[in-house]
């Protein structure tokens, strides 16, 4: 069960409930009246929670789970224990989600504005936002409705931020306008001049860095993740996109809609990752290529060109999966043929 | 010498004085009574000071050394030179450190809560704690005695640290216990949203992250390091783990006793570190892995599997050190054929 | 053109004034009169607009380019289109770099230090610095004239700062002695702890950090990038050297002058960057090593051993160029086998 310390839940529901906000069917006929009062991870859930299972490698927790009722595909089911109530979706992890969001709905707290954040007096701010203490708003900058800008946050001159969003403590941004319904996490970095200059022994030399971030709706940035400006285009990321914690993205790179750019990667400056692409953990894409739409980069793989729509690509320097597999494979036999003359 | 603008000497000590608190034995019958006023660096050191050397690749650093006195091994003694005590240890780096601790301790300011920290009255400050200016704490924390929150740190409801806890400029901390005598580095960010969602085109699903951050006693967090909470389970950090700068740590896992994670390596979620396990720097462990006790893992190695307790693995993806060792050779010498063949 | 709520341009300048200032020639008799109002990119510029071309990846934007005047090297003349006015520069990114600069000069607010900052009394602050609101200074602290301190930075106790430095915000220094005209972007971590200790199951023995970290003339640090001080030696970064986000400096480190550290390279303690040398993203270089003058290390490599002063390496473990090129055929050339005989 959750820290209620940290988690504050909602009261109970009928499966009846849960399964209209969810998706799901009921496998049989009854249960529909049952009350759940909690969600719970297969191995810990009890009498009156709901669980979800949809890794095989689970599969033993599924069978000896004390859940009152469990989330699975219809392929599951052969797996399922006796005495849980099935609720089938074509997507279990989705459902899940959406019925832990019901007894746990994000809350925000009641619309205040700290004495001791510093807001410049030309600044907007909309109706209803939470400003934290010791955060600082500059000159013409405009908060929407709804926002909540966490303490130790510095938003600078003119920056734009859409109604509900939310931004994590000591975060920064700078030269950014964004969407609606977007979050950053603690400590993540926006609009800071890209890593522009010309070489030069006598003194590398500046280029002013004359773009923004754009930054659209329902986008989540991970904590100290660094998003620099353009150069002169902009540095844009698309609606629904989801950037994890540690990404650095460097100027002018263009981040679709939907993307999932995971911890740790990297894109250099002009790249684009077209809508619904993933990039894994720890990937490096080097400078002016595209990754084409619902592309998969596999982690830890470095991109030297471009990758077509709908590939998947793994190693460094990144090559379709298969080929990637095989020149591992091969690699492997080659060393073990080598030791075995030795 | 230090800098005493940044470091605070104490006064001589006797070679007699060291050894008792460094686990020492003189090499000689003679030296007891040395005075010693600092530590330094084998090349640096002069008349009145010690060092230590136990890297064979200094070895001329040590032949030519000004030190009075220096901390060895056994295996050593054969490289000293003439005119220094020699101090032989089983560890002589820890007897290094134990004996520059004792120059120079760690220093806490005098207890003071700043004026311009902002601390709800619902948080608990224990006795003697240090707050430093900008600091934000929110309501319902607990903080233990003696603790040393800098500037501008963020902690959020509910927060529990034990005593003696110290957590460095910037940093921030929310959904999470910290056991005692932990210290977080500046800009760590403790305790924000895992990346859980589900994937969806009509905008990814997210799921409420409902677990916390455990950390025990004695752990060290490098700087910009982020931990993130866990999914419902949480993310536990055990007793004595030291963790680098710029470290991921996803949700649900779990770091053992005293391992060590080397900077921008990172962990994906619901893998398991088990106690005094190594891993390198820029290494990524992929999600739902167990990496066992005491197991290394090489810098920049890719885990893709789970890794036996002991076990030293290497290369991407990671397999045995000797494996690896193998397979580079293998790759260099088929690639010099085919350039001689060219 | 540049977004004026961030990038405030100044007035149109003649041909004539721009060749003046960037080194610069007219390759015609005609033009020098000519009104330039802005800088823009090739694709996006129009009339009374100058560019700069100097990637044959964009020939085509070039060919198309509606600027009215375009800077170049000799060699690319023959790609020119009609009606643009070229200048020709031996270092065509450099002379675009020297325009932009004068079209948009960098801009310091007026000098003011917000009653929001928190300034111990003994520290001392130079002549026409601005300090940002939440800004905290420590005792003994030394501010050089014309500094820019962003919001929520942390300035430690004794640290130094020369003229004209830049901190962006929410950043830390401690421990840290700065030369003159450097800039740290924001959410940089300086001066903390570098990862010493002995390993002890019975619990790691630390080894206190005795150095500082001193920073050149004229340097830039990327955002969250994290500069560790000396165990006892400094960790050093020279004049002129540029290093980009998230980037890992352990302690001990002396980065050369000029140097280039792309973002999330990582150098181990005690390692040596020589003068001019490039490090590129995602780099690795493990601790103890020398990295000779001008050398150039390619994106993800992991550095395992000295590399020589000018040499160009890449892979991992790093090797020259060349060799990891054949490599990297070798292993492609030997997988398809495998494959066209299975």
């Amino acid at each position: 069960m959750a820290d209620h310390n940290f988690h504050h839940k909602t009261s109970p529901k009928t499966l009846a409930e849960l399964i209209e906000l969810s998706g799901c069917k009921l496998h049989s006929d009854t249960g529909a009246e049952c009350v759940i009062e909690d969600v719970a991870a297969l191995q810990d859930a009890g009498n009156g929670q709901i669980s979800f299972f949809d890794n095989v490698k689970y599969k033993d927790d599924f069978k000896h789970t004390k859940a009152s009722a469990c989330i699975i595909s219809k392929e599951m089911i052969k797996h399922a224990p006796d005495g849980v109530t099935l609720l089938i979706s074509p997507h279990p992890y989705k459902s899940y989600a959406l019925i832990a969001q019901a007894f746990y709905p994000e809350e925000y707290p009641e619309s205040n504005i700290s004495k001791a954040a510093h807001i410049d007096e030309s600044a907007s701010i909309g109706e209803g936002c939470v400003i934290e203490a010791g955060a600082v708003i500059a000159s013409g900058a405009k908060i929407g409705k709804g926002c909540w800008i966490g303490a130790n946050v510095t938003i600078g001159d003119n920056v734009v931020l859409g109604d509900k969003c939310r931004i994590g403590a000591n975060a920064s941004i700078s030269h950014a306008i964004l969407g609606q319904n977007t979050r950053l996490y603690p400590g993540v970095r926006v609009g800071q001049d890209g890593f522009g200059f010309a070489i030069d022994p006598a003194g590398h030399v500046k280029v002013p860095q004359l773009g923004r971030v754009l930054i659209g709706d329902n986008v989540e940035i991970g904590a100290n993740t660094c998003i620099d400006r353009g150069a002169g285009p902009d540095t844009v990321i698309g609606d629904g996109a989801w950037v994890d914690n540690l990404v650095q993205i460097a100027h002018n790179v263009k981040i679709g809609k939907g993307c999932v750019i995971i911890a740790q990667a990297g894109i250099a400056g002009s790249s684009i990752i077209e809508d619904y692409a993933v990039i894994a953990a720890q990937v490096g894409v080097a400078g002016h290529l595209t990754v084409g739409m619902g592309a998969q980069v596999g982690a830890q793989s470095g991109v030297m060109r471009d990758v077509p729509a709908g590939a998947k690509v793994l190693g460094a320097p990144a090559v379709p999966v298969k080929e990637e597999m095989r020149q591992i494979a091969a690699v492997k036999k080659l060393a073990s043929k080598r030791n075995s003359n030795a």
